[in-house]
């Protein structure tokens, strides 16, 4: 069997940061799944298809990872998958607090059909999220620091 | 006279995070007063009668509960009421430093008129909130771990 | 050529917590640009014009202080007026996350051009913000300990 | 019956601050009892005799204050005198944490018969320590704003 | 090739919290080695053997794992063992910083030959620490909750 | 008269980072002045003249750059030198909780006598310390990405 793991997220859109955590992944499992969420309360700015369209060009190079979506609970997802390894980027202190809740609260639910594990990206990605991301490309800023190209002529295109 | 203590919140909804407090709270003190906050600047899901509502049928075999109502600054509520003492709970960092705020605020403005009281929830409570509650029924999950009964079939009917 | 400082927010509105900051910083440079952001994804209560009126008015007595205003990137305003240190607040450790967040992506996108300080404002204002302060006034509280007459004012009429 | 509140500490020395928590105690409960620990692994600058000595003196004014000592597990001692709720003074983050720590490995070990409850001191005691207290007194610094005149005497004499 | 991972650490002594985090490991690596440190400037409790012997006896029935000890910076252990993939536990925010400071030093000094991943212990042992099962068995408490009876009986000896 | 600014600490040893934040105060300040404390409780492994002659070797090259060293609290050695303003290096949280604490009770001792303001080194300098450099060199690592040559060699020296 397959070594696999599910790399859950809005990626709205997809930075430099997540395609790091990606990456480290790709060393230590035979498959990563990154699995596009519809996106609940919060309205994202991308629709549900450009996030998976954009997904797939920039991770096309990478032959461990497959993109997927779901809609619902991760759980349901991971039960209708048959996966149990889900994986998380750790970045700053906020990050540490949501994610330990969000995998208490799965803890709970899934019991030991489901373990989070963490992983840390590179320095330079620490503090790069989609939100500033987003806020630079709304002021008309340059965002190729932070977002692979074809993503920042979307953003480009979103905000203009 | 009556050693009374207010526990005022949304409750949007109370969860059985709420419901260990105010039984912790009840070893302690003579009366614990639930307030129930009209709400604010962000929307609750449900309406001020059915926070009520719910809160009265959660505790309805407490007898040192009292369920009560407010809408405006809590410092008035106080003062209206000849009450003094405030319940919090605290369950993870986010929580203490907003608490933290808003005990200092209402110090400013209270002076020695208000004390904040923290109480701890058991540990299997520690990262449940109302909001993960309702990310969860949203999704059509299973809240029961979280909220009593009668709250988890309103969550259902909501978001059905 | 003098030493200047750029102290850049959204002011909605400005706190006695910021007034204490612009006072400090005027001890140590010639002149402090408090300069008024347009505002971007969060809807401002008060207009921008409201908002830099306000600043103008509360800083009228300062000799050193100049209202400036600025639409888009920081780093586009520093360059456009050849500024180059930024001047930040640092209350409790959410602002401290917040800030080092902005320092970091600011300091990619300008490199050397942008250089960040910080200061602390005194005692009583570490846990004063501008949205405590609008939540008082919504519920129609007195904020005179917290902002300068002028802006109390300004406050009551727009949560009349 | 009584009510009751234990507040351990090692009180190396006893500051200010301390004095704030144990006043607003005083106003909640009928006795609050202040337990003066050994201490263990890390040596106390001043004796377990001292330490007891100084609570004596410092709150001989306060009616509803009892000064006693404990050595071993805090636990053991409530057991011992049957006392059952722990009062704990949160300052800053780093309390929090610790605090947090200590009564969630309290209710595993002492389960229903032990509630920690925390209280904060005023604004202007939030930032105090015994340890601060303790380094301004050994460099020759003036430590009165911090702590009652027995204590600054002590201290000096110590330091001396 | 084995997928292996490195669970450094001085476990002064193992806990069930170690427990949980290697059992966790073992269900996403083929292999699991326990690196006991020598142990640097903190002197241990438990010698260098005694910590080996502990964690052998605790882990024997788990054929995943194996039991190894180095002297050194963890760099040089990797580099001559040739792993690569280092695991490390998540309890509380302290963790949290601690371990990033390391993993980011780590990170500068080996480049990418080491990787880092965070797993988090279940929610019952997220409190629990080498430290606070020494500080109770140092006052004759029961640690039995805490740790394997083994390292149970081998504490009450060190502290007799 | 001039704007001067004094950078305190123990510079046991002092590091890139160290260095990092010097540089950038003397971007903005005429004179910036590097005062070596003697140490108080924590026994530094380098003795105050090692400490003052390496942040000598290390600084000669700024014109902008005074070594001094002082005995005693802080707030003594600002009166006596006529100087007000104080530097201190942010890194992480744990930096921030610290910083604070330390700059509240200075204000409280030493009043509007002393300013506190707070730079952020460079990003590949947020996460080295002294304690951790010391910590490498202890266990033979290579330490030149994190200090001057000169420090090196002292340090490889002292731990041989």
């Amino acid at each position: 069997m397959k070594n696999r793991v599910v790399y859950p997220g809005t990626f709205d859109p997809l930075t430099k940061g997540h395609i790091d955590i990606i990456k480290r992944a790709g060393k230590m499992f035979d498959e990563v799944i990154v699995a596009v969420a519809a996106g609940s309360h919060k309205e994202p700015v991308f629709s549900w298809d450009e996030r998976v369209e954009m997904a797939k060009k920039v991770t096309k190079d990478f032959n461990f990872v497959k993109i997927d979506r779901f809609d619902g609970l991760l759980l349901d997802y991971l039960k209708k998958t048959k996966m149990r390894i889900v994986l998380r980027g750790l970045r700053a202190f906020s990050d540490f607090e949501y994610e330990f809740q969000i995998a208490l609260v799965n803890k709970k639910l899934g019991g030991d059909n489901m373990e989070s594990i963490f992983l840390m990206p590179a320095e330079n990605y620490l503090y790069i999220s989609s939100s500033s991301v987003k806020e630079i490309a709304f002021h008309g800023g340059d965002v190729s620091e932070f977002v692979h190209p074809y993503v920042a002529a979307k953003l480009k295109e979103k905000y203009r």
